[in-house]
């Protein structure tokens, strides 16, 4: 979630299937449980009378912000006895690059900044926009290091009019030496080939005469896709909120701030936003919410996605030693 | 449901899980299961061409209101052997108090005056509104009792604007000696008070000098709850539709008739309607499709809940003695 | 579906449950599984650029039309190694009589004609429309041989008014000589009659007196209800899409083309589609949605249901001799 939405009234989001309600005190954020233990009414429309606390609107239940702990039952009086027997869960929150950073698991929370990539943390013009899609947030996030798609889905695009698009290509996924990123590493890249049946393909766009570089793609956990620019950089963030629904955070950065992050912002409400975030995207959200595995039958430019399950099951935190799911076994290694 | 808006045109309820249909021919009313046992059609949308009867739209299957007997087949000529072989279930049905009341129980119906309030059954001017809603009536019912949440979900609402709202009190449950009422008595209130980290609570409204009397409130099976005004008496009625729905009846009689009656009604549809049985009664009503239990955490105010439990479990018609629901065991005794 | 609604765009039907992509290339339409084996994207909304071949918008993987077989990816260059080894399942499709027919059963097809009644392989002026409906194929088709229904749910259609319509039969259903229809033929016709109760029913409309010939109806497999009236024939085709929607198919034939078949057209598209097309046939949907059996109870009309029951049990492609359903058991032997 942008910092900049969360404002006096409480938000509601839904993260791993845990309801979190959040909330802003005097300038600090806080996540709590979005369930009043009592009768189960959600503490995200809870009322905010006294400072450091919430109330729920059911009884009165007024809760501390920073412990969860119920510390005062307005209509049960100055003594009630449940005061210090009841607590709320909270979750470990934090706000970086304009950014609102919620951790909903068990284990002890790492610093932030860990799970942040350097150029993010760096700051500068930060830009972006978020929502709740449907569809499983692995589809999105294999969807985004997708090697083959980009060819094909995304050639009609606004967005790619004037870019060169490669016909097919050759690519391998390695460690980037800079963060944890898994890139996208092309090792033979064909612009147009003869294909049986079919003959030349595609044809040559008129305008394609200069040569466009194309963006470094990079995934990593958890969650995170890179695009980068030539002077700018795009992350995809994709966040599991249910089975069924994903949260799809897409920010773009430049190191510069002044002048130059005003005609980024220009250009990001004028062009990148509404191609590249808007009508780009769309295509994929599109296809995430369509995509029906297993069964799959994978492909050779799908080594993107297989080299990013096998990294996702060595190096996800937490992750045990588990056997492979049905999908994986699907996969046929000789393609 | 009122009996003036049960026309020549058949209307279909759901009662307990039961589909009914119900008819007003030559001024009675007739309840009868809403499924022709041909085919399966409702029988709400019946056709009305002969008196005392009912005849189902798709083969003319025509049955006796107040038997549920198959007398009659048009299409199958006078002749048909199947009359007489077939019947639909009906159900005891009466009118008292300008409302319609079912009987959907398996048992010999008790006389229906049994479970109506006396004010009720003396009559005068009767006022009120119905309406399925989500939510499970046994919520609503508990939520008419609590005691707790009326002081503070309902401090900011209109209905409450000109009236004294206690900050908080002791309660406790005992019987009603005119009625089966379960009666709602304060042992202590306060009306603001000073709370550890909050301080003085809550603030003094300047108009709140002179005092106003706090109705009387009970509750009673099967579903009645009472608010007793000065001069007039409200009436809630809780009726279980199925597991996820029910009915609400609110109702406000005044035993007079005549001129205070029609001064009566001016003043419910100026003020009571739209303020109590509108907007105070559709903040209960947001409550209760929230609600979700168990795990629930009562608190001391809580004892108007748990004593309406227990009382339903004793004294509910055709309750046997069941083991306490998963609900009942978390209540924590202590509180 | 009508041949004239497939353009180049593909078009998404579900028959038996089976998700079908249809086609049209050079003329010929073609039938192939709605699933890209890849990712499992759709292939109705699947690009057209090379004749004979559709290529899934997600990965360009391009199928011929014909065989199924992945002839080309594009995105994985001429020698993609996955080429030859994916086939997606077409389907048997023909096209006879401006319609679209489909063939989505696992044993090898008949020919189409030999499930067509000769009047609609004569041919002449074919109108009709087709439309997804909610319910059952089977309360579609039992609906459709169904004797009693007409004589009372569609007295007072509009298409009706000038009709007489008979109380009550008695029917018995017989082979036909002229194709595998099962025929309804009267054996009593009583235009009105006294009942128990009731007295004479029905009134005598006045304009009554010209006496109208009543259509000659008919029931084939698989899903054919035949409305044979004087110079023209309706068809009505019950479609099995999946358990709870089923198409209808509702065709009108006249064996004349020329200035006789004009005539027609207009009178279909001022008087025989709005009438009995329209409202007439949107009575029994009404219906048809409505059925909630079993249980059912039969009576003596119901001949014609059990009659076609039994026949399905004999005579469907494919049928075993399977134990009767449960609905079948309820049917009461002696009505």
């Amino acid at each position: 979630m942008f910092s900049r939405s969360l404002g006096k009234q409480g938000a509601s989001i839904t993260l791993c299937g845990e309801e979190i309600a959040l909330f802003r005190d005097r300038r600090r954020v806080y996540a709590i449980n979005d369930r009043c233990p009592h009768r189960g009414i959600p503490l995200a429309v809870a009322r905010r009378e006294f400072p450091g606390m919430i109330t729920c609107i059911y009884h009165g239940w007024t809760f501390d912000l920073a412990t969860g702990n119920l510390d005062v039952v307005l209509t049960d009086g100055p003594d009630s006895p449940i005061c210090g027997k009841v607590q709320v869960r909270t979750y470990p929150v934090a706000e970086r690059a304009g950014l609102i950073w919620v951790y909903p698991g068990d284990e002890p929370p790492p610093p932030v900044e860990q799970d942040m990539p350097p150029q993010l943390i760096a700051g500068g013009t930060i830009v972006g926009k978020v929502s709740r899609r449907r569809g499983n947030w692995r589809y999105a996030s294999e969807n985004g290091i997708d090697d083959g798609h980009g060819k094909f889905l995304h050639r009609h695009s606004l967005w790619t009019t004037f870019r060169m698009m490669a016909a097919w290509s050759k690519a391998r996924m390695e460690p980037d030496g800079e963060w944890r990123w898994l890139i996208r590493v092309g090792e033979r890249v064909e612009m147009a080939d003869t294909y049986p049946r079919i003959g030349r393909w595609p044809a040559k766009r008129p305008w394609w005469k200069f040569k466009s570089k194309r963006p470094r793609i990079g995934i990593a956990l958890p969650g995170w896709l890179l695009v980068k620019e030539t002077d700018w950089t795009g992350f995809e963030v994709y966040v599991p909120s249910d089975a069924d629904n994903y949260y799809a955070m897409l920010i773009g950065v430049l190191p510069d701030t002044g002048l130059r992050g005003l005609l980024f912002r220009l250009r990001y409400k004028l062009y990148i936003g509404p191609l590249f975030h808007g009508q780009f995207n769309e295509e994929d959200q599109w296809i995430i919410q369509k995509i029906r595995i297993p069964p799959e039958r994978l492909y050779r430019p799908d080594v993107s996605i297989t080299a990013w399950r096998t990294h996702c099951e060595k190096h996800a935190r937490g992750a045990t030693t588990a056997a492979p799911s049905p999908a994986e076994e699907l996969v046929e290694s000789g393609v």
